[in-house]
């Protein structure tokens, strides 16, 4: 069986109770929180091993929505006090970490995240019923789609859930972002004495130090912090109010504003409604901008780790400027050979993250009228690609750069060596003496020093 | 902790053991079959959450390669009988699906595939010892490089399991996707009898009938079948005995040839070695062929989902040809609502395919030199691709296609309400008549019939 | 010859006279203004048969950079007054269109630039040399490189041109942009009292107004102009001053500052100097975000596109709600036929943009050191993406979207028919009681409000 | 005006005709062979500046379909003799290259292909009429509908003159691609006997020649020539005959089966039709296929591009084992640098060609129902990745491999100076120790001989 195993929601034996929806009966297990509309999606969607669960920041998500609509709909006189006090106490379990094996749904489903907002409900509900002192599937008390989703749809549930996701990433994620640029800075400083030949096309360009080099990759670093954390807040913008196509129907009046500030308040984001709620129902603006930042963000430290593994490729017949610090034995083969592993790691993490976003940007063109039902690709790969993302940096500063050691003379002996100077030149002798010269140079086997001698040519090599 | 838990091999307690390696002592769980290689290897790729473990058929694949590199050396004279002996028997407990819990490397690593190599390496070795009455870590009996990876490196071990992995997928993924096209040519038997629109660029065109609609998708379902099997064959050329970077360093004579022999035995695959060894151990374009036609797989599939919610858009009041069997209730807010959830799964699926072949693509551009390090996230990519494929063929074969029903009547309502009989009248009148009735029948609500009379034009209307 | 013929240069004859370099003597077109350096290139990249003067606004970019420097040369010193002003009015001439005819080197081109760099010195320099009275060639008097050139590199040079060229275009973008917004906008204001199904998955969902569904273009396509404003702004920041590898070798003191600010003023954008040199030399960030943002831009256009020929599909047999104006007979062979080709063709061009997308993507990743050597084709594919992006969008606003009309009747008829007004019933009668009716009506043929009278549920059906 | 001007046909001044459609009346420059259907089109879509007749296999393609629809007309007594001629022998002047300038729709357009074919049967039946003594425009004595699109449709003239255009780019393609394989096999040979140091990587890895190095460049060539080839065939399945959906309405009987014959003899290409007409009217697999093809190809090459810019690094302070040719000078300030310019280039083309796969696979993806309206962008990304893979191989061999030199002092310093022949010592004395003598002899900075006494360990360094 291919299958990766969907971890068993504990105290699920193999009896199961009978539950009933329009379709149909169905069979539950006995020790679940979740109902019939769970269930069915669980035998549905049988895709990619991914369950709800694993994705925590998804379960957090939902019970924070779950939260504010039913502190909203109380507010608004739709919902009793002691129902929406049950589902407020069981919401917050669930952000405590509680019951989160009990979200089982796959991360890619059909259905537009239906699956994902009933899952949420049944086990609210069920949570909610058992606290109440009846027993799970008893909804003429407590129901899923009546109480627990009052006044809302899984078309604005879900995208609102899906941005608090990401937002609930941002925090650690700019934390690891913010560490390698530091690693990366304190590299700089370290080098900044140390004269290093500059490349440009992989060929001898000018002289540089190294110190300028690593803070060119702690600079480009963070400006990637800046980029992700202002496109992040083209999230606080949530449908939250719209329900099934933006038109807010079944919605208390002012529902939309009461519900979002509530939900402000509970996440601590200062989230906002979205200025057209149809709009906003159906469009993934937000979540292909966010995801082509964090390709950008892929695509610079591919580019970084590259430069990595050149400048410390050898250990003796390549440039060999710096030594990464090992952390495993390199070959099963060739004794004391030690592999730049790390930034390898990171080069396919960005690859992935490359593809991610491709991923993402084929389920956003695909919405079609008032819904966009391919939201759950979507996310699962943006919330994937931020994981990989984050590991791959933490990696990377703990297990990489902190060691970096500069070869100090290795960088001499090569810029020293080089015709570097050559360009220096020009504004004593000109563009197309100083050719000459260099060419001179190259072909003799001679410094630049001596080239311009040979030739009668002169001028001061200045270093 | 947002990264996935890796499941925890079994009788691996809090106590460890010390080894050691090349670049010094480290602590190995008491309970593991693996070494120090692959305790740093877990540490230092901490990325996807996905173990090697997860995906039985890599396991699987490199028993074979060890097996049959065991029976090699054994032939070559270069092992002896009973260390041969020890790691058949040990490969074979592996191929029973044994002990695969102990296969612990994330799946994206850095080091081109060393850490999956020695993972296979210190597990073997390890069951060896215990086999041969030693313990754990006596490596000085039975040595992970020295005995089970010998005449072997990574860069051939690897690439070559690579490829078994995908070949072991191959049979069961033929089956669904055979299953998926059997399904649509029993739909398209059934509705041969009935006649509708033929509809290009979502306008009413000419009639045909629902059984070609549904015979189109058996066939281009059919075509990609072959393809794959086409294209599966390039993986039948392995680099095994290349070792290093393909010159065979560290090899007995003949050794290339031998071991892929006794592959070829084990694994039932007519595998053949490379031509070129040097250039097989760096190159991935069998890789890149395979995902492309994973890619073309998936846009098919996609094209067909997006034709089947097309046809069953309604149901009152949308084209409403064909109903898609309902399996689970549609909306959390609009009752009866039944949604093509089966068909958008696979969409999202599809999405994900075509992303994942570009992270292929670009690991395989990022090959250098001798080597192309980037292969693990190509592996991961192709055999995801392979599962949710096949997932979702499944899922779409038996809760989908199979139920799928006609509404004979909407179908001859839509056609004889059209004006699609127009074009049949081009050989009679010419297309410039034909096109003044359309347009006159268009404009003043008639049937084509009708407007002819009008604009007294004889002509016949076939139908 | 498949190569699409590069339009020859105005009085360019088979003359040639001979020029020299490093590498030796070459023949240049007699005609010619460009010299040598732009020769080999013009023989070294037949590609894609795209020149460079096909893109005015990069040689205006290019005529703005070199404008700026030899003023900024000449302030501080190392230019004479005499070359400062002649390469300033002849930079006067290339921004009023004149000459562009000799930028000839390909746009995708190896050497990072330099030959379109080198193609811009040549031809300056020589249009100078005849001002001042000499012949082309006589460098002597006036230098490609040691003038024209002074104080710069490509490395500074091309990227700022670059930046300069995409925010060349962005003012009649955003016009085009500007444009369609309103187009739907008036749509909207138009068809605000137009009572229509909404649908979600492609299944009938809850009521809306055709007003809403076109407001929800209009809206979306506004965030977008914004979206591209504050992102074109990453573009201001140049590296200008830099030259070869950000360290400013064989620039006079403050020369960034003095040219930047000349750039500026000659420009009119409000450019700054990159924070950090030597990381603006080869980061191609800002590219990749605004390239990223051209992409979300094409995926809404294309998910509006899919919607305009869904909700035009027919003229009978489909959705049929909206009429797109007839702009071309739709069939060779289906007289009466129209088709949605406006849509259409946006579609493709939102592909296009898309991969192109993809292209700057992995030129980006590309980078090695202190260089990015793939700029070329970078900047092809933005400023093709901007092009084409431009042109379909007046495409669409002014042969489809201002003549789209809708069929009132018929998204009554669909309205009516359908059983929209189930979910309202929701807050009165619960999501299950509603769910039994909907069901009910479908499998009787009848409408909510009979299902509910036959089912005995007293209930208000509201609309 | 940004957009490239189309190139204005001969003979085309500012006067007019008038001419009718199904839409009304509408100028057409009174020179032009096209009629009122390519007017519109011209006008409807400017988008790409890229013309059909700058794509003169496109021409060619569409007049060998016309031709052999006008025969296969005749002969099944559907067409006279007379009109028959006279399509024929217009045709023929098409293949001649005669005409092309009348062509001028643009590449990327809606309508499925329409506007293209539209172009087609235009020009030739007004090329008929003048030949038959009629004016242009005179359609009644020979209708480019009714006549030269006898028994025919957009929807089975464009796919099959695209799968004929793809196979006409064959032969030259594969020139071009063998060049370029014989090429690095030439240099294999020169360098067989140059011993170097492999690497993986980038770290020092075991020795090999530089001849297997670059053998293994030729040989990765050879295999995608080889894949190429076969994918190719695909195309040799073309569905004319099927007209409008693939039902084939409107064609007498026989007509696919005499059709394809006539066009199987005409073009020389081993032509067949599709097995399903139906499928083969919407399905865009074999392009799909043959673009993932031609992305492989790219992706090897920018991988031997990369190596080559690699191995060339330098001219001092890089790997500097070969030298490639100088074609250029490599910058506009660093006087004597020579840039790796033409594997740049290269590079670029593979970026490029991986984008515009992507392009097909998205518009392949967008078929709906009966057809794929999507194939102008598709054929226009593949025409182009073929032009642009063909220039830059040629471009690369010719001005590349051919020149490269080894540099075998470098090589053998590189080499003997490395830890290379660490591996070897594997057998004898078992991967542990041979670590720690590699360990020791880095640090030490010794040579692996004398760490080994140092070490006091007995074994022989073979090299």
């Amino acid at each position: 069986m291919l299958q990766p195993v969907v971890a068993h929601q504990s105290g699920v034996g193999s009896e199961t109770r009978t539950e009933r929806d329009s379709l149909g009966v169905y069979e539950v297990p006995e020790g679940a929180l979740y109902g019939v509309h769970t269930a069915r999606a669980r035998d549905n969607f049988r895709i990619s091993g991914l369950s709800l669960h694993q994705f925590p920041e998804m379960v957090q998500a939902l019970a924070m929505v779950k939260k504010a609509s039913a502190r909203a709909n109380r507010m608004l006189g739709v919902l009793s006090l002691e129902k929406a006090a049950v589902i407020e106490a069981v919401c917050d379990e669930l952000l405590a970490g509680k019951h989160h094996d009990h979200f089982i749904v796959d991360m890619i489903q059909g259905g537009a995240g239906t699956s994902t907002n009933m899952n949420a409900n049944e086990v609210i509900a069920n949570l909610g019923l058992l606290e109440l002192g009846f027993s799970k599937g008893e909804c003429q008390h407590l129901h899923p789609n009546d109480d627990v989703n009052k006044s809302q749809s899984t078309n604005d549930v879900y995208p609102t859930a899906l941005r608090l996701a990401i937002l609930l990433n941002m925090q650690a994620f700019t934390q690891e972002h913010q560490r390698l640029c530091d690693a990366f800075e304190a590299n700089a400083l370290e080098f900044d004495g140390i004269a290093k030949l500059g490349r440009t096309q992989l060929q001898d360009a000018v002289p540089m130090t190294l110190g300028q080099e690593f803070r060119s990759f702690s600079n480009t670093i963070e400006e990637d912090i800046e980029r992700l954390r202002d496109t992040s807040r083209l999230l606080w913008e949530v449908n939250l109010g719209g329900t099934a196509i933006g038109t807010g129907v079944n919605t208390p009046a002012n529902y939309a504003e009461v519900a979002v500030g509530e939900l402000r308040r509970i996440s601590g984001f200062p989230l906002r409604s979205a200025r057209n709620l149809v709009e906003a129902s159906s469009d993934l603006g937000a979540f292909v901008a966010f995801s082509g930042i964090l390709k950008r963000v892929a695509v610079k430290l591919s580019k970084i780790c590259n430069d990595l593994r050149l400048l410390s490729s050898g250990p003796r017949s390549g440039f060999g400027e710096i030594r990464l610090p090992p952390v495993q034995a390199g070959s099963s083969i060739m004794p004391g050979k030690v592999n730049p592993v790390i930034p390898e790691v990171v080069n396919q993490i960005a690859f992935q993250v490359i593809g991610n976003d491709l991923t993402v940007t084929m389920a956003a063109e695909a919405g079609q009228l008032q819904l966009n039902a391919m939201k759950p690709v979507a996310i699962l790969n943006i919330l994937q690609s931020l994981r990989i993302l984050k590991s791959g940096m933490a990696c990377l500063t703990d297990r990489c750069v902190l060691g970096i050691e500069a070869d100090e003379a290795r960088c001499h002996f090569l810029l020293n060596n080089s015709l570097a100077y050559a360009t220096s030149l020009v504004p004593e002798i000109g563009y197309e003496r100083a050719a000459q010269a260099a060419k001179y140079a190259l072909a003799k086997n001679l410094s630049i020093s001596e080239a311009l001698i040979e030739l009668g040519i002169e001028a001061t090599v200045s270093n």
